[in-house]
């Protein structure tokens, strides 16, 4: 290639990553006029010439204080002003005082004692910075205070009118602090407190698609895209965006939905739940693998419990990522979750039938180890419906049972039923003794009763359990039935 | 409690928990009194009476400059002072050209000119910080671009010095940078790059911990204390500690062991094969519950081969973590690896001589998921050797065989020895077919060679794999013989 191409093509190349940028999310391009915006509206105060007369080079700190105070969300911009004008206040006040217990000390002590001071806060206001709940919220806020010090300070050494300073200073910083949260509220806002409730609910969701996935891939041998096998991954690191979000949440106004003092601490315990699950489903990955995927005829065996427990935590985790987003209560998981329960008695009673004359132990490690783990992550979604509830709970969200009316239910509809027999009564005797292990010919029925929603796909697309959400209160939809007949 | 008590009982706990902070990284406290220094180091450019008529208020710059650009690490203090450097030297020269260009459009023109230029700069710079390889190294550096930027357009409108202010400026900041660089780098330095490195050796170590502590807890019933079982915890969120360390640690120099072009990304793949060991670390954690630990007598079927499996894993990490501290090889984990992996297939072993006569699947389903989620840590384990080996060829670390004299190797010492019969013969016919399972009266038997150092504990003590390490290349240490007896 000539150097030409190679030029056209790197052009191209990153013509391409800038679209990318811009089209993955065009809040991007948006923030970056608003800061565009504010800034010309601030350099505003320096181009008209009354302005500049009563301010002086002090509105340059207009200019400056929009350049650093300007952050994506409305709740970065305001922890940054109101920490900058905080900081500022305080350590102006405290730096006059400094100045004033100076003068005190002569000509000649003054720049000892001021040294002295400057050396004894600047140690101990960084010293604070590494305190992990000042780091949260108050760094900025910190680094600033030590700023503000030491010029005022040291300016002060010199300049001999530091209050009138203090003044201009702090009237710019107001100026430029306020234009950035005008512009930043009032022009196409973007608010951490939403984006930390979208975060955790898609993360929910991408946990649901794994599920799914892995029950078609695993379970039905169909080919699922990748994406939807490979989502879940970005939840195992979403510990940091979740947690500063968080911080940022708080320092944020009622917005949409959103109240004042909204719970963002019960998001960050939900979405430590989502993680743990991650981590779960990591592991259970490692058996997605199809060279470790032998033994056909055994499989079978605990194909349908595994598959209903996959089945139902994806519809839980659905239904709880999709009431999320419309801010109504999880019910409608609730009966996904007991069906998941159920399915892991429904595994246990299957264990109970195989014999292993049929084939050795180490032919079935590898699906026994993905009920087992599977089990352990229906045991984790139901504690995400917990937190999801609590959540609901103190956010005071919607409870849907009130829209339903009860003539709008479609009748019953047997999607399974199945009879396995002759086995050993467990779960009968749950509460005798968990481990008992008598060989009776006793018999099993297992009937499993689903909804299929008789409404047409279309409606039920934007809300995927709606069959199941409409009838959560009736306790009537997707129901296992496991009949102890003796 | 009366408000005195209650005051003090609060001013008790502020300082104790200052004295832990400072306690848990004394480095701390050193780096809040660098920062003192520096700040008092450049004021006193403004309290000397000749540098002050040289650089007037821009003097106030070298002090700003201080307190933004100082950083714990000197990676982080370089990359901000060079990015500010770089970034202010390429904004003036950028504005002092918009400038020229703004005047040639004459008085009414140049307010318009100069304005729109500053917004297309500064909503171009603000998008360019969504790219994620400019927001790892260069976010400070376009700050400082638009800051720089939007103050010489909006300031030279009205100084029309401003070269002059720029040449002062400029000066200040190199005079305020270097301060910073130089305290940074000679007082007590924090190398990004050394600290990256210990981040991951002691994620690997912890990693060790608790396999070692899982192995004496589940297998051996010993209580192990809980920070053993706890640290893993710690590694499942250091991504983001480790990605921004690395990205630190290019900006420095060569230190210490460390040349000028150490392979930092090695460490991040490392890193990432550690987390994705304590993720199944974390699944495997779920099983740890007293409550589920059912079933002594068939335990001990999988026991022996699932106690070499994680304690020989927990060796094998534990060496490569102290390999990592002592920059040699990990040559000393190899035979460890190579234990971990045979005592898999000893497992199988194991597995084959189960008959489910004595007990339910379903009691034995726990031990077999352990089993099974041990396997893949063996096997995550190996690949976390892999890439230590290649950072250690990477990284030209020093190789461990030379420092050994035959002469110097204790005999070889059997340390158990096993013997399982009948059973299936899977391992010899591996080749042929890796599931059949004829049910032939054949023997396997068992023999298991660990060699004890002869040396005095308190020697072995600094390194604990060094009795293996020492006959790493000898292959003669802690073999396990497998021989089929047909």
């Amino acid at each position: 290639m000539d150097s030409g191409g190679f030029f056209k093509s790197n052009v191209m190349n990153v013509a391409k990553s800038i679209k990318k940028t811009g089209k993955d999310d065009p809040r991007r391009v948006i923030h970056s006029l608003k800061v565009g915006l504010a800034l010309t509206l601030v350099s505003l105060f320096y181009y008209s010439r009354p302005l500049y007369d009563g301010f002086g080079v002090a509105g340059m700190w207009a200019v400056l204080t929009v350049v650093v105070v300007f952050e994506f969300t409305v709740g970065g911009t305001l922890s940054k002003g109101l920490n900058r004008g905080c900081a500022t206040l305080l350590a102006g006040a405290l730096g006059v005082g400094a100045q004033h217990l100076a003068i005190a000390f002569g000509k000649k002590g003054e720049p000892i004692v001021l040294g002295a001071l400057l050396f004894i806060l600047a140690a101990g206001a960084t010293f604070l910075r590494f305190f992990p709940r000042i780091k949260a919220r108050y760094d900025y806020g910190v680094v600033i205070f030590i700023l503000t010090f030491s010029l005022v300070t040291v300016s002060g050494f010199r300049v001999n009118e530091i209050l009138e300073l203090a003044e201009q200073r702090l009237l710019t910083i107001l100026i430029g602090g306020a234009t950035c949260m005008v512009v930043s509220i009032l022009v196409c806002p973007v608010w951490a407190g939403q984006e930390l409730h979208n975060l955790v609910a898609s993360n929910i969701q991408k946990l649901a698609n794994y599920l799914e996935g892995f029950q078609a891939e695993y379970f039905q041998d169909k080919q699922k895209s990748k994406s939807s096998l490979q989502g879940y991954k970005s939840v195992l690191g979403s510990k940091a965006s979740e947690e500063s979000l968080g911080n940022l949440a708080r320092w944020e106004p009622g917005h949409g939905a959103f109240r004042l003092r909204h719970p963002w601490k019960q998001y960050l315990k939900l979405g430590a739940l989502a993680r743990e699950c991650a981590y779960k489903i990591e592991t259970l990955n490692t058996y997605l693998n199809p060279e470790i995927q032998e033994c056909m005829e055994l499989r079978c065996k605990f194909e349908e419990p595994c598959k209903i427990m996959s089945s139902e935590s994806s519809k839980a985790l659905k239904a709880i990522s999709s009431s999320m987003k419309t801010m109504t209560a999880p019910s409608a998981a609730k009966c996904h979750i007991e069906n998941s329960k159920t399915a892991t008695k429904l595994l246990k009673v299957a264990l109970e039938t195989i014999s292993l004359e049929d084939a050795q132990l180490i032919a079935i490690i590898p699906v026994v180890t993905i009920a087992s783990i599977l089990e352990e992550i229906t045991k984790t979604v139901e504690k995400v419906y917990d937190s999801a509830s609590e959540l609901s709970n103190l956010a005071h969200f919607k409870n849907v049972e009130s829209n339903v009316s009860p003539e709008k239910q479609p009748p019953p509809h047997l999607l399974h039923r199945g009879t396995i027999n002759p086995l050993v009564v467990d779960i009968a005797n749950n509460n005798n003794n968990n481990n008992n292990n008598n060989n009776n010919n006793d018999q099993i029925e297992i009937t499993i009763h689903d909804i299929i929603s008789s409404e047409s796909p279309e409606k039920v697309e934007n809300a995927p359990p709606k069959s199941c959400a409409e009838n959560a209160q009736s306790n009537s939809c997707a129901v296992v039935n496991i009949i102890v007949c003796h």
